[in-house]
């Protein structure tokens, strides 16, 4: 093996580490750190995160990447080689971009304010937290000014989340998918107690929960040698190795769909990050290549598979033997319909499939306007709430349930949300083509026969990684490109055979 | 201030983050990974090493300091300032005198030697661990070449640990406590059933020791704000932070001991960590000076305070709140001579405070003489049980009860045991100090004030950090130099009292 592309490599995986270092970091932020030490955390993580970026950002990095562009041209080129050397300069060229001082900047700014976030959830209290807001959008401001090219600030910031798409075409899908939404949402306003959810209301014990989620996790491979559930206050999954996949997930006793679907939730990305191939560990093509993608398998595992009769049919043994007092007398199409009920709501994340895009469309417009300059930070929370009044006819009570609800902005994570929408389209368009390929998949569900489901997906999308872009792996997963008709057929069928047409 | 100073402390703050991630990446290793990660995770924690080794032992880093050393001399001695360069030239030239590649090797080695020992220890197979342990040692002995004037190759490892301190001090030290032991372990056995621990012995559900040993933490600061206690196998404490301290235990159903006195213990590091001035907060100066001094703490707090008469006295009421059951017809003495039992027994960590030395002894001496190269690896499971048969006259029955027992070596935790037993002899020295000071110690125990303690040691310990040599610091502490005779009283007046004169 040629030696430049021995020490790239090298180099590449120490950096890589210190990617996978800085995530545990977070992990254990949100999991496990006493609360007192989040300003040294911050300053911790803005160290790892500035030397991680220096490293990668460098000349010496540039040297290797120009040294070994004949050598990549000479390889196949979907080879590791040639991909690993191809997405590096596509990486390098935009980090190039971004001053070591910024990117540092960011960090610290993300831990301080995912403090200040969660104090001000917490008092639902959004002028506390609209300073680190405003610091963290001005940051994010100076971001975009690194990519003069872009004529929408906000596709910069996009284009680190879903590489290769825009605000327009988002916008089309989103139009396209609005379209069908309204007719569907119409028909729910028409009959709302057409679905009754209180099978999973009540009082559901926490550690019950819990366990109720592992035993369902562990039919899909989950178990204690390579992967960890812990509780938090917004979930989320994150992996420090193929062997070390982290999801948390949140109890809520008096509603059990929240941890239930939340969990089946987090182990699809799980899954996904679990199922890249081996020859890509401590390499930068060792994660999911798109958050598009990679909510594409969440949604698939929450609920192609986990709301669909045939899952309830294969896992209500095990729910009932975990809860048989709050199920007495009920059965599984009791639970099927519970779990598929639609209202409009205030929580995203406990948001039902059908109104679930229409969340991420405020975020979306709330998003473009703030960095085109057309709404100011300070204006959030009544912005957000004409707009849940508008799309969703909810008077949104408070910061908590409102503005405040989500973690990401206090992160930095913008540009973010409508990722979950297009997991939702490409999940959809996966499950078809996966269904082409491997026949009836109810009928594997429902037998409880889950790993032709992931040989396949291993095969098609996760086992590539970061290999190819992320419209290049929409092709060899899903067979075509974005195309939000499958997921509107699904949700169609769904909605009117729960609600009548 | 000097713009070169601030300099220099703004890149000794990122070198102090790598170090303090790196801790945290060893805690989560013993606490939380899933197992299946030990080889990434052994390349993760190389990575942040070798990248902290680096940025440490650079060229850069000289020349601040060579830049620094006429803004030292003009500084308070004993500001943090010239405290900082000082304490920083020191380290600097030790640091230089070990290459990145070797200091990059021990870390990875850990890692894996780690997973490798804890494997072999639930196997008790010492032959497994055997390669690992010679390339541990190989490598140490890499790193003793690299300072060539050292007589006994032992002492390059033991400065880490013991700053200033060499083997023929400790074994002068070794000798007269031993001489002093001798008669006092014949009385014991002259009286073996003269204390009855079983009171600590029976069935104590781990979820009960655990609540149990939060609440006699609380009395003593630990609170979930700034603090945490996590199970493993073996307990260590570590702190990410002055604000973030972790501690471990193990919770032995059949026996209270293990975890009760072993949360105390760990608190005492704890403490020791989290009363470092904030002052020194992201500095190489924020930790305990020497293993020594920071043993002294949680032997002071685990024997002194918590294995006396007085602390019985208080904390009694706490412990049969949670086991009434269990201590049904006892009483507080019962459960404080229950805590000091004196037998010769197999595992360090549970051994009595007299019989404890020997225990340390026999690593001592083993150490010694592999560095030595008077024995080899592979006799090290012989030599071990050799030793316990003829200084604590009993028969080791297998490796995981012997050679296996401990952590340290598996991660180059080599010229480390002796620093255990200078805490028991520092403990009481600046216990005595503290006593002239304050009276009557005993009183305020008893009466569960412990702050006037705390502030004390943290007047004249614990704040202090790493600002002056181990030497100086027991100068500060202790107010004299290491001398084992209060020790000696305080081993002495005890085990008389329990097994007669």
């Amino acid at each position: 093996m040629d030696s430049t592309y021995l020490e790239l490599k090298e180099r590449l995986a120490k950096i890589h580490d210190l990617g996978q270092v800085e995530g545990l970091l977070g992990w254990d932020q949100q999991t496990k750190m006493p609360p007192n030490a989040s300003d040294v955390r911050a300053a911790q993580i803005a160290t790892v995160v500035g030397i991680q970026h220096e490293m990668f950002a460098s000349d010496e990095t540039g040297r290797l990447l120009d040294q070994l562009d004949s050598f990549a041209n000479a390889q196949d080129p979907a080879s590791d080689e040639a991909r690993l050397i191809r997405v590096t300069q596509r990486d390098w060229e935009r980090q190039r971009r971004v001053p070591n001082e910024l990117a540092s900047e960011l960090a610290q700014a993300s831990g301080e304010g995912y403090a200040a976030w969660h104090t001000a959830r917490a008092n639902s209290d959004f002028p506390s937290f609209l300073p680190y807001l405003e610091r963290m959008i001005d940051l994010k401001r100076r971001y975009v000014e690194c990519f003069p090219e872009v004529s929408e600030p906000w596709d910069a910031l996009f284009e680190d989340y879903e590489s290769g798409m825009t605000a327009a075409e988002v916008k089309t899908v989103f139009g396209r998918v609005q379209e069908r939404l309204t007719p569907l949402m119409k028909l729910v306003a028409a009959n709302p107690h057409a679905v009754d959810d209180s099978p999973l209301r009540g009082f559901f014990p926490a550690d019950l929960q819990e366990k109720l989620s592992r035993r369902l996790l562990a039919h899909w491979g989950f178990n204690d040698e390579g992967w960890r559930l812990d509780p938090t206050a917004h979930p989320f999954a994150s992996a420090a190795a193929t062997t070390d996949v982290r999801l948390t997930t949140r109890y809520d006793e008096a509603y059990l769909g929240t941890s239930l679907f939340g969990s089946l939730h987090e182990c699809g990305h799980g899954m996904y990050e679990a199922g890249v191939s081996p020859t890509l560990e401590r390499s930068p093509l060792c994660h999911g290549v798109s958050l598009g993608l990679h909510e594409s398998q969440s949604r698939m595992w929450e609920n192609l598979v986990g709301r669909s009769r045939a899952y309830w049919k294969f896992a209500y043994p095990t729910l009932i033997e975990e809860f048989p007092e709050q199920f007495k007398g009920l059965d599984e199409e009791a639970v099927y319909r519970a779990a598929n009920k639609i209202a409009p709501s205030f929580i995203r994340v406990e948001a039902d499939e059908a109104s679930y895009t229409l969340h991420i469309i405020i975020r979306f417009e709330l998003e473009l306007a703030i960095f085109r300059g057309e709404l100011q930070a300070a204006e959030l929370e009544n912005a957000w709430n004409a707009k849940y009044k508008e799309y969703l006819g909810i008077e949104v009570p408070d910061a908590a349930t409102g503005v405040l609800q989500d973690v990401h902005w206090s992160l930095g994570l913008m540009g973010y949300f409508p990722c979950y929408a297009l997991g939702n389209v490409l999940s959809c368009q996966i499950w078809d083509r996966m269904q082409t390929d491997l026949g009836d998949l109810d009928a594997k569900v429902g037998a409880g026969e889950f790993a032709p489901l992931q040989d396949w997906l291993r095969e098609h999308l996760w086992r590539h990684g970061r290999k190819f872009s992320p419209k290049e792996t929409i092709l060899l997963a899903a067979g075509a490109p974005l195309n939000p008709e499958p997921y509107l057929a699904y949700l169609t069928e769904k909605v009117t055979g729960l609600y009548g047409s």
